[in-house]
Formats: structure tokens, sequence, C-alpha cells
């Protein structure tokens, strides 16, 4: 019998991190999860505590869990926590990913490696000015990882994803909204969901779908290559709302602030489909599933 | 009277690093040096050590000097040290930038930094793949550079030089034949000097010339702008080879090992002459007083 592969996932308490644990666990990989602290991590998969940004602390991790994959989702997430924090969010992004490049070249030559990126990054325009800290963090990540695959030849693929939604901790603004929506199903009342702008179009992709990817790319992606990771579609503020008022007895009322807000480039799959991955997960299923989430929280 | 200005100068234990301190005090600036230790540094100013890499380190530097002017010259600035120490490179040219715009941006935000970049960084075309880790280190240290100067308005420009030679310690090529003939001078002998390929073209700046046009950046460079700032014509090794050999009565042989070396960009010099800059020192001169500086170590 074929020994199970390790797989090393960064990030694994967050939103994305512990979905693609659930994932890997599911597939019967030994799956590490590395976290900031063991404290809230409850899934039944080993866990090491690292913090990323200390290289004595990620070369003794990969050292000891000797990985064959890792997937980094590590990271200072948030446009909001970038703008309060540059420097932690520089740190987190670009520094973690030098020392994890760094210390998997020294001790893992041959693991394959896969940097998730943020759609939030625009490639296509790299001369443009970054429009926040987190983006040119990101932009400086995938730098990073292309330029370590280049000189030193590592494995290291990056994947740019959309917005991830779907059940679990997210602070998204789909997340955001079924909480306020759950909550109030408690009391019976209507509730009040202020936002941005209702026309604005965003692309949204279930974060089991992504992970999914995720798998294709460690074993199939193409070394220094950026893979974009997307539903193909987007919707508006204004559908999500209607879908998930479809869904419950609350009456939802919406203050539209109408600000103004960047257009996110759409994804280009064509990479991915080239690899055989397509999304699977319908975009109402995703929103029933996360209603279901935070109404079980109750 | 008008108070002296204050110049906080990084890497000031450097090659570059000391011609710039002589240039400020004589210019009756408030100098302070940032050295890593205080050890060797013996010019007659202010000085401090710092760990750049440290933020709160550099952070404490920069409130206590309180800068009007920052002048960034200090980082890892050789090819083959980048290959043997790719993280000691990147954490002190793109985490230590990080921390001084940071501290700055806390504690001296109004002053104007010049941020040191290389001439071996290629911005004319971003998309290539880096050669070494040294060029990828400028390229993230630039981006950075111009990125705080976007999101936060502080008041970076960037300086690109060509190849920087001069009396004092350098370890470049023209330095280094210098010194092995100063040697020789010694003994009367005939000296052998390697050289990877007598045709390779390079442009040489004087570092004194460079520090002149950095004094003009400091004052009247635009924000988020980068600088190339070179000689504008290359030599070949065999021309130096040639003036030196004017120079002495050392027979200079030469051994050429033939070695096809990338060609360097030639620095388009257009925004520096834009302020009123052009180098003074012919580059015999700048031979003579590099040939001078190793005779007067014996």
């Amino acid at each position: 019998m074929k020994k199970a592969p390790t797989i090393l996932i960064t990030g694994a308490g967050g939103f994305t991190g512990q979905h693609a644990c659930m994932n890997f666990i599911k597939k019967g990989w030994r799956t590490v999860a590395a976290v900031r602290t063991k404290q809230h991590f409850s899934l039944n998969c080993c866990s090491v505590e690292c913090d990323l940004t200390n290289f004595e602390a990620v070369r003794q991790m990969i050292q000891s869990v000797d990985p064959q994959y890792i997937l980094h989702l590590a990271g200072v997430n948030s446009v909001p926590q970038s703008w309060d924090t540059p420097l932690t969010t520089m740190q987190n992004n670009v520094l973690g990913t030098l020392n994890l490049l760094e210390a998997t070249r020294e001790h893992a030559p041959k693991c394959n490696i896969l940097i998730v990126g943020s759609g939030l990054e625009k490639t296509s325009q790299p001369k443009e000015p970054p429009l926040h800290p987190y983006g040119i963090s990101k932009t400086l990540q995938r730098m990073l990882s292309e330029s370590w695959h280049v000189l030193f030849g590592q494995h290291v693929v990056i994947a740019k994803p959309s917005n991830l939604i779907g059940p679990g901790p997210s602070n998204g603004v789909v997340s955001l909204f079924a909480k306020r929506i759950a909550n109030e199903e408690q009391k019976n009342k209507s509730v009040e969901l202020k936002v941005n702008n209702l026309r604005s179009q965003r692309e949204f992709l279930d974060a089991r779908d992504a992970v999914k990817a995720y798998e294709l790319l460690l074993l199939k992606g193409q070394p220094g290559l950026t893979y974009e990771i997307g539903s193909g579609h987007s919707v508006s503020i204004q559908e999500i709302i209607n879908i998930f008022q479809q869904m419950t007895s609350v009456k939802i009322k919406v203050i539209d602030q109408g600000i103004k807000e960047n257009g996110v480039a759409k994804m280009d799959t064509a990479n991915m489909e080239k690899i055989g991955w397509t999304p699977k997960i319908a975009f109402s299923d995703s929103l029933k599933d996360i209603l279901h989430y935070h109404r079980s929280l109750h």
C-alpha cells in the first residue's frame, strides 16, 4: 500500500484553512495544520504552532514535519486591517512566505508548494499603483514566489482566488449578512443591512470548490505559473440579498450608502480548466449552507 | 542663522556611505551615521548602531535622531553574497527598508527619504525573471518604496545608480585591480589579473559624483519617481587595464577567462539632468584616486 502523502497547511485555523484541512483529512492524507495558536483549533488532525515571521521557528517546523506538499494560506487577508497595520501585513505576507520558501529549500527541497495569493492583486496591470497595503503585500508575495522558482528551481505554484465564501468563520460580506439574519431569526424581527453599494458586482467562489482547485494545483500545477481561480460570473449585492430574502422569514431592509467601489477584475480561469477544474457548488447552495452554519451557532 | 538640517545616513560604514558622510559633514549638515557596528567607523560625526531588520531598533533610532533627510544606503549589495545568503539579502534589503519607511511614517512623517536601489535591477522589463536574489531584492525594495509614497504620501525618492567606483573600501572590480597593483608595487614585480571577460562593457560612476546626485535628489527629487544615475558611457575591462598600465611601472598581465556576461542596461540620466546634475569627475581621475588610495594603505 502506498504511503499517504504529508501536507502542511499554513493558516489552517482560518476560514479557508479549516475547509482545506477537512478536505485532505477526508482524502486520507497525513494532514498537519500550522496555526498561530492551538487554543481554538479543534479539527481532528496533527497541529503545530508556528510564528511564520520567525525563520528559526519555520525551519524547525519544516524539519520536523518533512512535508511533500505545502498549502500556504497564512497571512493577513483583510484590506481594512492592512491599512491599520501595514508593517504586520507585510511581515506576515512577504516575510512569512520568504521564511517558508527558504526553510523548505533547505529541508524539503522536493516539496510541492502552493502559495495562495489574491484576486485583489492586479497582475494584468503591474504598472498600476497599489490600492492598499494588502494589494502590494500580495504582489510582493507573488513576485518573491515566482523568483524562488526561477532562481532556485523550487516547485512553487501560485493560486489567485476570487472572494471565497462558504460555511465557517468568514469575515466576508456574505457571511456577515447571514450572521445578522440568523441573529434576527431568534427574535423574529426585521434586519437592517448597511451596504456600500447595492449594485457592486463581485465574483464569489465557494471555499470548498477553491480547496479542490488547490488540491489539483498541488498535484498538477506548473511551477512558476499563476492560476486564477473563480466562479466565472459576478453577482451584485442586491442579488445576494434577494436570495437570502427567499430563505428567511425575517424582513431584510437595506441601507445603500452608494459608495463607489473599485471594480475588481474578473478571474481568467483558463489555466484551471486546462488541468480539469470547474466549480461545482451553485451560488445559492453556498448561501444556503452559510445561513445554515450561522443558524447552527445559536 | 538657519539651523543646519539633520540627515541620517544608513549603511554609513560602507564604501558609498563614507563618501556620503564626508559630503554632508563638509556641507555643515548635522550628519548622523547609522552603522551596524561602531567598531570600525572612524569618521568625525555622530554615529548610531542599528540593526535595520529589527523594527523596534529602527523606531528608537528615528525617534531619537528626528531626521529631516534620510539617505538609505544600507543593505546587501553583492550579487555573489545574495546567492550564498538569499534570506539575509531579502531581510536586509526589503524588510530593512520597510522598517525604515514605517518608523519614519510614525515618528518623522515629513522626512525626505532617498532609497538607493541598483542599476542591476531591470525596471524597463519588469516581466523578465530576476537574474539573482540581489536583483529581486532590489526590485521588491523599489516597489515597496513607491507604494509607501502612493499609499501613505511619504516623501520617498528612488535612486538607481550604476557601478560606483572611487577611493575607499570598495569590493568592485576596479578597486580590486588597483589593490593588486599597489600590492605588487611594493615588490616591484609584475601582476597577473584574472578577468571574466576583457571585452565586457560596464558603466562606472565615481561615488563622489553619485553622492552629489543623492544630495540633489534629497532636495529636489520628485516623490515616487525613480532616478537613474550614471556616467552616460561604458568602458571595457581592457580599457581600465590600459589606463592603470599607464599609471604604474608594474607589468600587468591579464588572464581572460572569456566568460560571457549579462549585458547591463545603460542608465537613462534624463531625469537627473532635468534637476541640474551631471557627473564631474573624469574616469581616469577616478582610477588615479583609487590607485592612490590603495598605495596609501601601504
